[in-house]
């Protein structure tokens, strides 16, 4: 039987109708192409994530014709559903026969597969939401830049250290090369830090905002023992080596005046050992869930044998778990008046990430989401962001579906797969038509306004950094930045990456800033990219539809036909030529390449490991 | 046989006369008390170090006398000599008995044993010396202060770090406790330095000229990597983060209009690794011994395996040992005009300590020791000193007995000998009789000048401190202190110890120096320790006669009949009272208790772990 046998493409609006995630209680119109002699019937068969089976009969659109079509109602809370279509026929010698058609085996949506046995089906998604939940203009519009704090600029004249902790190392020179300082168990026994701090930040707003970005977000900036400030000692402090709540303000105030937002670090999974809540070292008195059974924090913990054995995060020691659940927790961070969420989101910032977002349960997120929503003026909406390193839209922790994307509670994502999807195609271990598939997936999966507000970026703190990914290679550095730069999403750019810093995996990748010896070439290509997003609606908030022609990787984005953009890039090492006979963009439909076809015609070279972006 | 009935005693002049070591050439002579009967022959069996016994025949002094006596006379090069005494005798049933008399078992001189084992026999020493080689005036009546320059105070005005060295660390305050950064081998992957340096000790000149030192005694200051810099990395420049010649300059000069002479250390029996001599990192260009056969420095290295493969100091990796007999090393170090002992000391310091003597050879030092002299002035000798933990005056290293302190090479070595009685003492792991024992040991042993020039401690950068040795308990501090102001030889003060500064073994004992928290009752009982002995010349350069009273331990230093100085130590926790039925100096001789009796007598009471000193 022929691939074209049986034919569904959930891209396709002839074959899937309305494209991508919906809104719980619209109806979606499904339709197949089959042709097979003798159907007998061709069942739609669809459940709500955890329910049971819908099995729904399609019907044939018309005598002779070759195509089924069913309609499916979604009901009740947003959520998934998952489905395929199961056909039963007779074949030439008279046998009925079961044939299911499903996802692809390269777990994308789009065109799927016939697969006669069940085991190997996979079931294509859907997704309903909410609401509607769009993240704040700012946001959408703009780009951000993140920041390790004590690793980005020193704002004393001198760059004397401020407060520095005792029994810490501060690191010799500004070019030393970052170190764990751990004993013979491998435990980390002192912290080292460069001493960047937020006078430094706000020090350094004319650059930044010269540079084209519009957002910071911040590592965590609450008192903690290490450089990292996962480790938070006291939620309701900023930490001294940082500076303080007048500091803060100062920043938030001066970045404001630039048009920069704020975003910080918000740690809520996990506390340090050495905090206000737990205090396993007394650095906070006598009190605090480890010292006492009666202390307030007692109950935020969750021992095993008081009071050596409690969870953690990971099994960090140094990371006591944060019991989610607690009502006095939950008060603490988003619910009393005085709580953490209001204390520094009333003070202006733009909004807050949620660190290991997958630890925190819905209702907790969505308590934030509420609070923080308590700070949106007329004027200006605040930002949520989670992290999460896969497919947000279909997440599964602690065996519970994740629903934080589908309205009320984060408006999007950092965005790793689009970070992996740039990368494997750089490094050509993916075909354009293998990211055009990947990146329609994600289109198609994700609410359209989270697709939208999705943090992306080449490298974080906890990735290697972009251009040591390409051990040093600047032509895919600068392809990377350009993609970062083109796709939906929000750009984030990791500090340092702009001046040609290199570094491996943590701690490598948390080198200070190279002030004084940036690379100029990388930063002039960083502020073109940036400067060229800036300019472009279309590449803030377009509609994005993704192309493959032969080795070239190319999208339109898009907001009406009158005014759209393309790129084209080159991935690989060699000049390619446009030639559209083998232009691919998986939706069956001509479109997109109607357009690309306005702006390119064949024969258009695009050099190796470069680009073209277009307008209309 | 009563213990009695043979006896003899080398401290006392009655049976061995002069006492001590003698000037080759000189002769000595033997007595010996038998209380046998019937004796057949009284033998003086003495032999030169490495050389065959001499069989001298001991006469008898008189018809009926019980003593036997011989002479010998010393010949040739200075060195050891060792002896015991065989005596042949016929007992009660006429068989004729041989015995031996040799040292005592506890390796202490004075009175010995018989045995008839001649297995068991332990040869007493006899020390001739080339000649009287005293160490400067400045040097003996001095109290040395040794400063680990790193941890004492850093002289920049606003405690800037002078010239950091890329990738190392800087700890955070001057409070930290300093510890090692090492990778999961054990090896040191980054040094830590808290930023003391010449500046800083010049700034504190009025200090430490205040406390009452005469001399400091100063860890390595040439270029090196480490914090501890024995692992020299170019001999011919100071570090940078310690200063310049210029520094240097000043701070002999400044020091010197106080009355204060600087005393470098002198690490010669290895390199750093990195170093512009090894170049193992390729730090100093492209040249050194590593890198290229043809270098000049190649011929002082010794490669097994070139060029991964070398002789180190105790085989760590770090610091490869020099060949000592290559003839362009010793002609760098201190033959030719612009040697480094040239270089340094032709700008004032006060002499040398060298590290690790025990690896140099004895013409290595000698050398060192003609180059040093050089610059001695009519006005002002310069000092020699090494490191040798042990009884430096019978000292083997690599097979070789060591000729070190005969003459013309070091004036005086560490005493940690004394170090380890003085605590031995106060932890009540030995009686005062045995000190006595001990302390007349290294009297007999050492030419008398090398004993009053010995460096003595009760602490440095290789041991912990004397604070952390009594668990903190200032009594017994106070003690040690006092024995180290006393105790014949120079005083040498470990930085810090003054001030209360606890530490255990290194890095522990490394602690920077704690400026503002001093101990003050510390401070003042060293100021006032160091204050007698400073108006005390007997304290300083006065013959010493040890004695106990039970469990009481004493001294007199001693100039003449009309000048002398009586201390008498309890180092128990309870009062003890002097008890002249028990008192005991080892030598037979009655002028000691006399010179006690005069100042002292019987029932004065000793408080627990207190002192009483007393003048003549």
């Amino acid at each position: 039987m022929s691939r074209r046998q049986v034919y569904f493409n959930s891209w396709s609006e002839h074959f899937r109708r309305p494209f991508g995630a919906i809104q719980t209680g619209e109806s979606v119109r499904f339709r197949i192409h089959i042709e097979l002699k003798y159907v007998l019937s061709v069942i739609l068969m669809i459940h709500k994530d955890g329910e049971t089976f819908h099995e729904i009969e399609m019907v044939r659109k018309a005598v002779q014709n070759k195509e089924f079509e069913a309609s499916f109602q979604t009901y009740g809370a947003s959520g998934l559903y998952f489905y395929h279509f199961r056909i039963v026929y007779r074949d030439r010698d008279q046998t009925e026969r079961t044939i299911y058609y499903g996802k692809a085996d390269d777990d994308c949506e789009g065109r799927g597969n016939i697969t006669e046995d069940r085991s190997l089906l996979k079931q294509y998604q859907l997704t309903s939401y909410d609401h509607r939940d769009p993240a704040p203009d700012w946001y959408c519009h703009g780009v951000i830049y993140h920041i390790f704090v004590d690793r980005f600029f020193n704002g004393d004249p001198h760059h004397k250290i401020q407060n520095p902790k005792k029994n810490s190392f501060i690191y010799a020179t500004e070019g030393d090369t970052p170190c764990y300082i751990k004993d013979e168990n491998g435990e980390i026994i002192r912290w080292d830090f460069f001493g960047g701090n937020l006078s430094g930040i706000i020090a350094k707003l004319p650059y930044l905002h010269d540079l084209g970005v519009t957002a910071l977000y911040l590592s965590p900036i609450f008192e903690a023992r290490s450089n990292h400030k996962y480790d938070t000692g006291d939620y309701r402090t900023i930490d001294p080596m940082f500076g303080d709540t007048e500091t803060l303000q100062k920043l938030i105030t001066k970045a404001g005046r630039l048009g920069m937002h704020i975003i910080l670090d918000g740690v809520f999974s996990h506390v340090g050992a050495d905090s206000h809540y737990f205090n396993q070292f007394k650095t906070y008195g006598d009190g605090g869930a480890y010292n006492n059974p009666n202390s307030p924090y007692f109950d935020w913990f969750t021992f095993s044998r008081y009071p050596d054995c409690y969870d953690a995060w990971w099994n960090v020691r140094d990371l006591p778990s944060v019991n989610k659940s607690n009502v006095l927790f939950q008060d603490f961070i988003y619910r009393s008046p005085e709580s953490i969420i209001h204390r520094w989101t009333k003070m202006g910032i733009g909004g807050w990430r949620l660190d290991v977002a997958d630890e925190l349960p819905d209702t907790f997120i969505a308590g934030i989401r509420s609070a923080v929503d308590q700070h949106t003026t007329k004027e200006e909406g605040k930002v949520l962001i989670g992290e999460v390193w896969e497919d947000a839209s279909h997440k599964v922790s602690y065996g519970l579906r994740r629903h934080y994307l589908e309205g009320g509670m984060l408006h999007g994502v950092m965005n790793y797969p689009f970070r992996l999807m740039i990368i494997n195609l750089i490094k050509q271990k993916i075909t354009a038509e293998q990211a055009v598939r990947i990146s329609m997936t994600q289109k198609s999966n994700y609410p359209d306004e989270a697709f939208r507000a999705n943090m992306n970026n080449i490298g974080t703190h906890d990735t290697e950094r972009i251009l040591t990914v390409f051990r040093g290679d600047k032509r895919k550095l600068r392809l990377a930045v350009q993609f970062l730069m083109t796709l939906p999403g929000v750009p984030c750019i990791y500090y340092g990456d702009e001046a040609g810093l290199p570094g491996g995996k943590d701690p490598d990748n948390r080198r200070f800033f190279p002030w004084g010896r940036e690379d100029m070439e990388t930063m002039s290509f960083y502020r073109s990219a940036i400067g060229e997003r800036r300019k472009d609606i279309n590449l803030q908030v377009g509609n994005f539809f993704p192309f493959s022609i032969d080795r070239l990787f190319g999208f339109i984005r898009y907001s009406s036909d009158e005014a759209f953009t393309i790129a084209v890039f080159n991935p690989t090492p060699v000049d390619q030529a446009i030639e559209f006979a083998l232009f691919n963009d998986q939706t069956d439909e001509g479109r997109t390449e109607r357009r690309v076809r306005e702006l390119f015609s064949d024969g258009i070279l695009v050099a190796a490991f470069d680009f073209i972006i277009k307008r209309k």
